[in-house]
């Protein structure tokens, strides 16, 4: 009974250094306090209760989650296009934390292996990804402040995803914009898709984008077509500059 | 000429200083940048521009204002009442941050004596005093950051506004609440209204509360109901523990 006990609460401690560790890697920092980010993986069907007796699931975190995306989204715009005006700011931080972005963000981290649930994960909506990645930024506001919660947008929203002109509708597909510059400029292109996964059980295409048959740039992203606008973007600020001059 | 540009510039700095200390007392903390403030209390009509051209007026400052708002009480909610699921949390915050609420915040403040503009100030509807209100949380966080947004929002609202009872609609009016209770406990009681005003041209109230001849709390508001609401509030806390075991 006592080697029993021992040897489950070895396994449990391993499973939590797994999960530490995985959240490390995605967050960019150590948790301090590893139970926020269990609780932002715990769905409602689990039935856990915290010692208050309190549900314990990530529905609140989702709640503090989607406030804190929302002001530090806001404060981004603010400080990023000064000539915007409130009608403005309003409608990019909509479409920045639209329902279908954030899924979008939580599928890419592929947040649901953590999910703790009695309900099949193939059975939820498309949804749950941005819940969870709502519950998870709610999480890291508990856990460490506004703070790292800015600093964590920053990477894994801002950075990766936000661009303006994008969001403005003034650049629909960064793919169409450079195939037309090189068509003018009489120059070949080639975009070579191959399986890139990793070892998240997360299906992953990587992209190697060839000018005049030079790498140029290279993406990784969850579907071929993400990909290939990834690599496209980062072509297009290489040559940025001849684009806009002509 | 001189002289005459020597005269301006000191009246010039005499209002700043004026509205700088009438600012420090109202936040609470000196500021860093005035700037930020001014720009919160500009109208459009005043049609200013910055030195990049941009309009001056605090239309964008509202935007990151209420982002601010939103995410602090968010926050406050979330931990103050941890029985409460996200479409609680949702319905709480929104009272707390209504329009009607805003205005009254602003109102409270006396912050429209601040606002520069071409427009008559009585020409303004209500929800001047919201939207100033808003520019002010948006000019605390980008003068001193995200904790002195929430210890002004903690100061100014929510200690003295924000009642979970109360806005959960458990307690309509504190005044009822305490007068059935002295009607049945046989305590005579008795509301003394006086005139309160401050120096800065707001008409305010003073209410004394006795209760068996004895004064059990004071408040003071810019209406008389509001008054007599926030001593009865203050004597229910008095005797809560009495009134709540009957």
């Amino acid at each position: 009974m006592g080697i029993l006990k021992k040897i489950f609460s070895n396994s449990r401690s391993t499973e939590d250094g797994i999960f530490f560790s995985k959240m490390e890697n995605i967050l960019g920092f150590k948790p301090l306090n590893i139970e926020y980010y269990q609780k932002a993986f715990t769905h409602r069907s689990s039935n856990k209760v915290d010692k208050n007796g309190d549900p314990m699931n990530y529905e609140r975190l989702e709640f503090l989650g989607d406030a804190m995306l929302g002001s530090v989204i806001a404060a981004h715009l603010f400080n990023e296009v000064p000539t915007g005006d409130e009608g403005y700011l309003t409608k990019m931080r909509s479409k920045i934390v639209s329902r279908e972005h954030l899924n979008e963000l939580g599928r890419d981290l592929n947040l649901i292996q953590f999910v703790e649930s009695k309900v099949p994960v193939n059975h939820f909506g498309e949804n749950i990804h941005g819940n969870i990645f709502e519950a998870l930024v709610g999480a890291i506001f508990l856990d460490k402040g506004y703070a790292y919660c800015e600093k964590f947008i920053m990477k894994r929203v801002i950075i990766p995803y936000v661009d303006i002109p994008k969001l403005e509708g003034k650049v629909i597909s960064y793919k169409s914009l450079l195939i037309e510059w090189c068509q003018k400029e009489k120059k070949s292109f080639h975009y070579e898709v191959f399986d890139d996964n990793g070892n998240d059980g997360q299906k992953y295409f990587g992209v190697k984008l060839s000018i005049d048959n030079k790498v140029i740039a290279k993406a990784r992203a969850t579907s071929k077509k993400k990909a290939e606008e990834k690599a496209s973007q980062r072509a297009y600020f290489v040559f940025q500059e001849k684009i806009n001059t002509k």
